[in-house]
């Protein structure tokens, strides 16, 4: 049997901690001897973080959101061809900062419909999937407040910008998800301190996926 | 059962004279007492003209050609659930300047695959289908001839600035579809004198979707 790497991905709305949960993990598992890939969507690739750019800055918006759906599904290809796969392939675990699940809370419930979202997903995939999301689950208005601090100087970008209803929306449509699919997902409360968070990112992993990680709380860095 | 229009798309390589002949046919079909709305793609809608003005001017061609197609794809997806299948319900016909065929042929010869091309279909067209395709076959030197002799000042658009190889793999490709689908194409000379060509159009539309129409030749117009 081929010996293959864990894909796993991190969801949530703004603000909930992703990246930091993410960049965290990836250490922790390279200190357990793993070789770790770490990306994002949309991005991962040249071509897809030139889609990035058009997407985040708001110019695909204008085309609505069955364009967005498509250009983010052709991004998400070159990255799961490009990248993700090869990784897997080679025995590197890949740790993926959004994927699917985003395109589904966010253009979903900008109105995609769910059959074409699941043609754009087998598009982008083919027979991919992860093995683990977590959804770093956050009261919305806590989680602006959060994403409001963070982004010091710069302005929102177009999804950010979105209004509260619309927030509250797609943090209902991840729980929903995870409520679906709840052998791939796990759901963490990141409203907790960001060790705490940690911890239970740490002992998920290890119990889901086997993976032997050392405990968190000696961090050195 | 309901009363439906048909729906005929005219396909070919720059040049072939598709916009000329749609637009003869289309006054041909509606001196025989025929409703005819008369479309091209990409466009046809206001969201999938925008999506228009990005394809041709070559804005979205450095997304790459999967973008592309997902573009098209998402253009033409709105294009048919607003205006090509209220039409037909409504039991007009439908003419369209450019289909599916041309997304097989442009992005599927520059590298999109054709599980890619059929997913993105399936996503366009749902349980749509043309009941008639016109190939206007041309030779390739003499329709980019054509083409610019027709453009007078404009430049070319993004796909017309192709190179000759490309353009005479697009033919090769329209031919091969042809081939592959006799029920649905008609495969017509169109280095004919425009008038021997609308004589070929009109006479396959009366054989092949029974519609009876007035003899050309006859021409007030």
């Amino acid at each position: 049997m081929e010996h293959r790497g864990v894909f796993l991905t991190f969801e949530g709305g703004e603000g909930s901690g992703k990246s930091t949960q993410l960049r965290r993990l990836a250490k922790t598992m390279q200190r357990a001897g793993r070789s770790v890939r770490v990306t994002r969507e949309p991005g991962g690739t040249p071509a897809a973080e030139a889609l990035r750019t058009a997407l985040l800055s708001g110019e695909a918006k204008a085309l609505g959101p069955l364009a967005e759906a498509c250009l983010f599904a052709s991004a998400r290809a070159d990255h799961v061809s490009q990248l993700i796969k090869p990784a897997l392939r080679q025995g590197q675990d890949v740790l993926c900062d959004r994927f699917i699940d985003s395109t589904r809370a966010y253009q979903g419930g900008a109105g995609v419909s769910a059959e074409h979202l699941h043609l754009l997903e087998e598009l982008a995939l083919g027979d991919l999937k992860p093995h683990l999301t977590l959804l770093l689950d956050i009261d919305v208005e806590e989680g602006m407040k959060r994403a409001d601090a963070r982004r010091q100087t710069d302005e929102p970008d177009r999804f950010e910008a979105d209004r509260m209803p619309e927030h509250e929306q797609r943090r209902q449509a991840f729980l929903q998800m995870a409520g679906n699919e709840p052998d791939r997902f796990a759901v963490i409360d990141a409203s907790l301190p960001v060790d705490a968070v940690e911890a239970a990112v740490t002992a998920i992993v290890t119990k889901r996926l086997g993976i032997d990680l050392p405990p968190v709380g000696k961090r050195s860095s």
